[in-house]
């Protein structure tokens, strides 16, 4: 089974044995002959494969009423790998989404690291800093560059760990982020692992 | 005794009875009779006031090894006027300080409102969003303008409560950020306090 996770820049292929990428610019999904169970964030390529027979969407075999409308595809099928925890997707923007009971309870979203980075830069050149992940975030900051690699993560991680729950990451950032967390799973087919369940219990209805 | 606080945009005064501001762009300090006693962020401003003997710096009277050098005058004076105590002065970029005993204890750098509101604006335009000061904090979100205003405001809340301290908010935001806070008091003459302090103390060696 070949599935298929699609975002702004690339497919996101898994299969029995590996995973691979390939970029939504050069790839021709129409060409491709195999069985895909997909999803897809990227609007251009959904109109692209829903009229192929042999990409199949299975972003409608969840639940309408479990999640909201406008929240991303990918987040939703993070969430149904975990059955309690709380989910860190670390990308252009980091998502957060608790399940409790493998009920969503709702979520929220910061700017990614670099996002965060830039937004310092407008602020003032005198904050134009590269966020240092080898900061040890136990002690009060005593310089600007710091001061500000504290500020983008630690009330982040605070906010996080403050729901008392397992810490599951993932996303393009997830194992940078880890070693900050007291005790945190890195699961980077974490949406991967969303999208075998789904398909294993609608199969088994 | 005049007192004046000196930022990129305006001179701060504040007497006896009243506080006022004058715009950097068109007031003119050479002209201005009285003794003004006062700190300054502001490098053109700083240059044009040294030579002049009626405005006298006073941010060369804090006691240097306390502080770090690239730390904002304004912060110093804010953090003098509290003996304990964490203080978020939220302007174009909120800072927060913490005050142990009467000693700095460290800090950290948060994005302004409006960077924040401007970093998600730069991932997508999914989440062009504006902040929501009347949204309630206590459930997660279910939408994505309530999930973008609560990431950009419960971190820095639940940050700077963990240091389980009397909050001071100054700074132009102060009054739309106080009623998240459990108990905060909103102070925006704490930068003056700071500076009568420090005039006090040091009237009185």
């Amino acid at each position: 089974m070949l599935l298929c996770d699609i975002g702004n820049t690339s497919y996101h292929f898994l299969d029995e044995n590996h995973s691979f990428k390939e970029s939504v610019q050069t790839f021709n999904p129409k060409e491709f002959p195999q069985n895909v169970f997909y999803i897809c964030v990227n609007i251009e390529v959904a109109k692209l494969l829903e009229p192929l027979e042999n990409w199949i969407d299975i972003g409608s075999f969840l639940q309408k009423d479990i999640y909201y409308e406008t929240m991303g595809i990918d987040r939703k099928f993070a969430c149904e790998a975990v059955d309690d925890g709380v989910i860190v997707d670390a990308g252009s923007a980091i998502t957060v989404d608790v399940v409790n009971n493998a009920q969503f309870q709702g979520g929220f979203i910061f700017p990614g690291f670099d996002a965060m980075q830039q937004a310092f830069s407008t602020i003032s050149s005198a904050l134009e800093v590269k966020i240092n992940f080898d900061i040890d975030l136990n002690n009060l900051p005593k310089n600007t560059p710091d001061a500000i690699t504290y500020g983008v993560l630690k009330p982040l991680i605070t906010q996080v760990e403050s729901f008392k729950k397992q810490v599951y990451l993932t996303g393009g950032n997830a194992k940078r982020f880890a070693p900050f967390f007291e005790n945190s799973i890195v699961n980077e087919h974490l949406i991967f692992d969303g999208m075998k369940k789904v398909l294993k219990n609608r199969s088994q209805k």
